[in-house]
């Protein structure tokens, strides 16, 4: 059986699906949508895929399943379109910005009996399915006190961190839902600490860009996130997990494994920089677990319930900063 | 010139400090003070030192110093006696476990114009001054976020607990120091979570063995501690930095540098288990730099008001688990 | 542009370069040749080629290129009949085990004026290639002395190594190759310890499984190669590089970039064990070689007489075994 | 029990084994014997301990044990004057340049039943101590193939190297008793590449720089040695055994255990330099077993045959630079 994509939106992201879906030999890349016909055609032209209009798409008998790679703020309306007319939907994170929002769109979705998977890559990279296949396997023994380092190598330009949401939203939000995903409980407390440290012109868009998170659950285990937009040596992806039996930690990725020696010392290179670049098998991952629960039949490894709990706790964090108190969630 | 030593308790930590006391060259250990005589008999024979009675000591002509490693109740009292006696006093964190003691003992300290240096070893740790001193060296450029992780191997037993303070006192203020030392400023507000995850037993005594804390200061530099009272792979004791032009850390002390390989993998050595050993060399330092202040009249690299500011911190951490709030200082 | 290719062989190592071909933009898979149907038929479905025979491609106006993939004993021929035929032949390694048979190809391509690339993975892994970057860039000065451990997990079964030459001609000779790569000189003495440690049976076929090879150049340069058929730990494939200014190393490749930790220490996952997955990067990167020297009509970057080279250094470490003396080259 | 010491000569090496006798609580040091009274007077005061002739020690009835610390050539007269005085003799290698000299002098400590400890400082190293813990404990099962990599900072001055006995007497030494503790099989062959790499003199004055040993046994286990006296990272001290199951190797030490990244990368410190720093525990600890083996009238734990016999593999390593062919030892 294969399964028929169709992508909408052909930007860096959107490409980055259609890779993914035409490396995958149970998908097919039957269509791909988008308004710049240049980016359109690139697509069509390198993948062998048609370009139809969104709405040709939704109705479309030769398409089983959509990726929604457009702009953020059309992320609910499409969602709710597809999941209307049958489609499984898989969409990045995140669903929308306001809460409300997400909580209409993924009534219909319910309502609708639909397959939606929101996509958050770092639940399929390769190094943390191994951390987390770590501690489903006992390795570590009860999970007690997680710490999430994430930090970009430079922060994004002004216009994307105008419609970003602001850090909690965009960035904190993926450590969300790694805290949620390994902690085995949810979220019950949540206090942060935020300030502009990086580049003054993030304070004056109202935003910050550095940042530490504390969370607890009701039993007292407890994660801390730290997030920066700076790291001069790359894309900073730690996780580090204290059990009572033990530790497990992923690793960061390097741009090649090689180590140099001089009179200075040790060297090794940066970390890969890019999220693409560092994710690659991520998402190829995410796109195949996609296909086989459709396949299957079965619930979606990360569902819009997820991007919902991840948006919360993005929006706790923010009034915990304006509060500077802990946030306790329903 | 060598510095004529006594040393106040020949327990575990008066022990550590007889072997640094003898190890330096420009020191000499006159005289051991201790109540059970067995253990007075043993370093007096191993170093060839005199027992005398504490209030001899504080009369002797011969002692220009000492290291006061009794019982924490015992402090306070012992560091107004020998500064009244005019002599150059070495001791042990805390000054006591209250504030206003502390603050009642620096007065005098002070009023007698006395050199008084507070052990905080992490300080005088070889790895910890190294990555002080790339910070120093401009190599990371501004301070921005730092990670301290503190771990212990195993819960201090029962007994100790009770007496010790509690965690945020005993355990964390060690971080509170390390914390003030590398910030450069110093910290605004604490925030602190705290659970009971190792041991119910601990819970029973009123006190926590898991906890995170941020603090943040005036100009939004943030640090956050992670500690827990158990860890199985030994005593981790990390430190990362994050600047404005790059990260240093600090890495943990194996037992062995060896590294092993078989079917499951590789594996190397836990991490030295128990804090005098880990920070053998720390307190050679730190005896060091006391000697070395005394003989250049020069002021002491740890002092009271350090003492009082790790303890206020400490203070303010237990109001912040209380009220799930940030704790504002002065 | 794009290559056309055709490949020869649907086996194992066929397979890799079915992948390799049909996932670069710039090459196309016309056709596969394989005796076993079956074979043939799971290739031509999966990437959408034609089945032909040897002969048919040969003939075959819509083939650019050739990838070799049969038997050691066919390459020279294949090699011959493809040169002969026109078209751009890329041959995994070895060209054939007799050094003379080897030169006869070799004169016949040269006489055709064809292209011939000789498959040495390595040198197109990313790791090493960075490596070889480093140097060239002058990071540690003139390269002095090379060690190269390359291990394979396990031997090959009994009727494998009665057809492979051997460990020199099938093992070691990726590792002369890359001697002769790093060098940037022609290898001038050849010493070879060789014995039978992991499996008697392997020394009843006449081989050995464990080595040791000490190269040197006219000017003084050194390289050692470490061989073993078995290490528990996986395919353990290191390069370390002394200059007059440094050294540089490639580092292994685990599984999974995970640290674990509990009471015996800190463990990480073994090795990748499989070449193919080891060098799945090389091997994609050695057909890109491949295609953009035939796009540019560049010489190959590996040739023939990289290959002729590599097995006389086998023939000479052999003879050294036999004298246990070192063995000059021409 | 206290093991009453005299060292002879006051030279850096004097000065290391001083402070060894001096911290060992089991022993005590009575004098210091040294022609230039400048150094005799400082190591007297600061250990406070007589200055004695060498004559006068031979015949101290205070004087259990003498470290020879004299000038190479003054070794095997030494031992056989201390070995005559009923005096336990710890000697720096090597007990002499010239085998027969060695052997001569083995025989008389023989014929006079003492006890004579000649200091290979690898073998107490407390890495390497682990590293054969490891074998010894099973971890890797049978010892197959052995990797030791040692490399000096910079090469020694031309005066020294003149009177050193060459590259394989004087540094390749250690490795050479390093491979026979560590294969638990005598040595059967030995290759040897030596080359001129880092400095013209010292091929002027006879002597390598570079090298690389290939040493193998009776039962087929290989280990080889590379060796340089140039190396801009500092002292780089490892060993890699792969054994049946599985592999241990020993690390290098830096500097400090900090990592820093930047643009440019990850770093870490240099290593030791200096093989005084870089064995500072290694030294204590071969005083340490000298003095439990005279207690327990014990063994010595290395002897005047393990100096022999490296000697004996380092003139086997010159005869074959000398033929380019591997010498078989008796």
């Amino acid at each position: 059986m294969t399964t028929r994509f169709a992508i909408l939106g052909a930007g860096r992201i959107g490409q980055v699906h259609a890779r993914a879906v035409t490396s995958n030999t149970a998908a097919r890349l039957v269509a791909i949508a988008e308004p710049f016909a240049d980016a359109a055609q690139k697509v069509a032209a390198q993948y062998g895929c048609d370009i139809r209009s969104i709405d040709e798409i939704a109705t479309s008998d030769d398409v089983d399943a959509v990726v929604i790679c457009t702009p953020t703020d059309t992320h609910a309306d499409l969602i709710e379109q597809f999941a209307r007319a049958g489609k499984a939907v898989f969409c990045e994170k995140p669903v929308d910005l306001a809460v409300d929002r997400v909580k209409a769109a993924l009534a219909i979705v319910e309502a609708e009996n639909a397959a939606l998977m929101v996509g958050f890559n770092r639940r399929f990279d390769p190094d943390f399915m191994a951390l987390k296949a770590a501690i489903d396997e006992g390795r570590i023994g009860d999970v007690e006190m997680i710490t999430i380092t994430s930090r970009d190598p430079g922060a994004p330009p002004a216009e994307y961190i105008k419609v970003s949401g602001g850090i909690f939203r965009d960035m904190t939000i993926h450590d969300f839902d790694v805290a949620r995903w390994l902690l085995g409980e949810e979220i019950k407390t949540v206090y942060a600490a935020a300030s502009v440290l990086t580049d003054p012109e993030i304070g004056t868009l109202g935003d910050y860009d550095s940042a530490n998170v504390v969370l607890t659950t009701a039993s007292g285990k407890q994660c801390t996130i730290t997030n920066s937009r700076r790291a001069s040596y790359g894309y900073d992806q730690r996780i580090e997990v204290l059990g009572s039996k033990g530790m497990v930690a992923a690793k960061n990725t390097a741009e090649a494994n090689i180590l140099m020696a001089d009179e200075a010392g040790f060297h090794e290179p940066p970390l890969l920089n890019f999220f693409m670049t560092r994710y690659t098998a991520a998402y190829a991952n995410e796109i195949a677990a996609f296909v086989a629960s459709i396949e299957d039949g079965a619930p979606m490894p990360t569902t819009g319930k997820d991007g919902l709990k991840a948006l919360e706790l993005a929006e706790a964090a923010l009034e915990s900063v304006r509060t500077a108190a802990a946030v306790t969630l329903d």
